[in-house]
């Protein structure tokens, strides 16, 4: 949840006028999306996102991002619908940031995901895989396993101080997972971070999915098994057999998954609890003054990454 | 700005289903009011602002609130409207908070006022101080003259960190506002609170007043100084004496000010911006862990306060 920057009434109404979209009525900064600024932006013509791109997202990758959530939408998937400017520019400027106003969703977050809401986020990030498939541009994975020891390496003395032992088992868990990381899985558009919060329900249905501020070119599989992490563990960090395998099942069953990626499955999810691990954990130390961010706790995820060090096979996590 | 509690979304969908407002299409929580956590609710019957009251609010307080704005939107003033839930109460729980529903006002607030804003202002102040005339409640102002030095008392010895000196002129200033602080002026209903965060605009008119859980009984040539200092001062903290002209004389057109008031009203200035001054500066020292609110700047009251000394009468503030 963020907003890091206000923005000047005068600006903005000059920003809105550069739209199609009536004139302003009301704008509210929200708790949504950890790297950038968004607002909930009301205008003559309906509800918008406004969000100003922060410094931690690279304007070079904006137009991936917008196109990617154009690409989507064009082909069915719920998700933000960037709106173009009177220039036909879905990208602009404002408050000295990169700015762009999508469509708003509605729906709202589940907190405490059950299989039938696992067995939803399954097709639907089938269908993400799927519809991405004919997306034109590329963009690598900056938080993948070649980026975690660089990523860690800077804060590795200050492991123990989250629990005696963390910096000597994070740094034989990426020697192994360097060695043993499969990298010809089957690739394409990936999420990469499709979390209960950037999943909006109505009821048991999906909505739509947004944030898509992390998606990248990508094994398909490793996006499932970031899922996995993410909505298949209890509020007390156990697994949840059920709701791993009303995932596993579902997804599957619109996008059948290659021998190999059922085979490295363990090994994506071990990998995905470590990326976020040590993001959650370097986070915890480098809380940017006036975020307005409540850093979240990396131990959720080391026990995670123990959790999946005792799992061989994908069948461990309950699909048969 | 603040969000101090999450919702859970299945509470969530249950307490929206005790009101008449149809189902729940989205919640988000806001930076808006920064003693309670505001959502921006969105259900079949339309746009909401759902609060949650947190610790500081005494509960005990809530029906004032409540009914206040009641009373002011029954006569015509625009500022959020209690939903009533299917029992007709206005007050329910959420999260273990006491929670309530709102309308939702349109409008934007204004972050450099400008005479014609100012002017606004003293109108809208004026309707309020006219439509809280008839209001049957009544509730201390517990931020009044007899209170400052009680809330600066045990801080006081941090008061020279923030400039040398400072503790000796906040006690001498508090001991001059106590001997003279003039005691039987006009009162009713005040706001106590009306920053440019609080006043919505639409271009050059006003929208709506919002968050009156500061709203009081005292004396209401005191809301008005309490306006002066928020409007009136440019962005460098220079008092701008065409916007004070400007409210002040709108003000008057409405709500002629009695000669006790205008007698006193530089007196008030001090008063209002020594309560700013006190309660910022004892904010910045007690940022709540995980409020997600930044503190605001307590030297800029202090820079109000010296101007206010200099002041004898109340033509010092352009008022002829």
């Amino acid at each position: 949840m963020a907003v890091y920057t206000e923005v000047d009434d005068a600006e903005l109404i000059d920003f809105v006028s550069t739209y199609d979209i009536g004139a302003l009525l009301s704008c509210k900064g929200i708790a949504e999306g950890v790297e950038n600024s968004n607002f909930y932006l009301q205008t003559r013509a309906g509800g918008f996102i406004l969000t100003l791109y922060e410094k931690r997202v690279r304007e070079t990758d904006l137009p991936f991002f917008l196109n990617l959530m154009q690409h989507l939408s064009a082909r069915g998937l719920n998700c933000p619908q960037p709106v173009k400017n009177r220039n036909g520019d879905a990208l602009g400027r404002l408050s000295g940031r990169p700015a762009a106003i999508v469509s708003f969703l509605e729906g709202y977050s589940i907190h405490h995901p059950e299989p039938v809401h696992c067995a939803e986020l399954g097709v639907a990030l089938a269908r993400l895989h799927l519809a991405g498939g004919d997306f034109p541009m590329t963009r690598p994975n900056r938080l993948s396993v070649n980026d975690w020891r660089p990523l860690f390496a800077p804060y590795a003395e200050r492991a123990d101080g989250l629990e005696q032992g963390l910096r000597a088992l994070i740094e034989s868990e990426l020697s192994l997972l360097e060695r043993i990381w499969p990298r010809d899985l089957p690739g394409g558009v990936i999420h990469a971070d499709l979390f209960p919060d950037n999943v909006f329900f109505l009821g048991e249905r999906i909505s739509g999915l947004i944030d898509f501020y992390f998606a990248c070119t990508d094994a398909l599989a490793y996006d499932l098994a970031i899922c996995l992490n993410a909505w298949c563990f209890g509020p007390d960090h156990v697994y949840r057999r059920d709701c791993g395998t009303a995932l596993l099942m579902a997804y599957r069953q619109l996008r059948p998954m290659s021998k190999d990626e059922i085979l490295a499955f363990p090994i994506l999810a071990r990998g995905a609890a470590m990326r976020f691990l040590l993001t959650r954990f370097v986070d915890s130390i480098n809380v940017p003054p006036g975020a307005l961010v409540r850093p979240k706790d990396p131990m959720e995820y080391l026990s995670k990454l123990r959790f999946h060090r005792e799992i061989v096979a994908i069948d461990g996590y309950g699909l048969s």
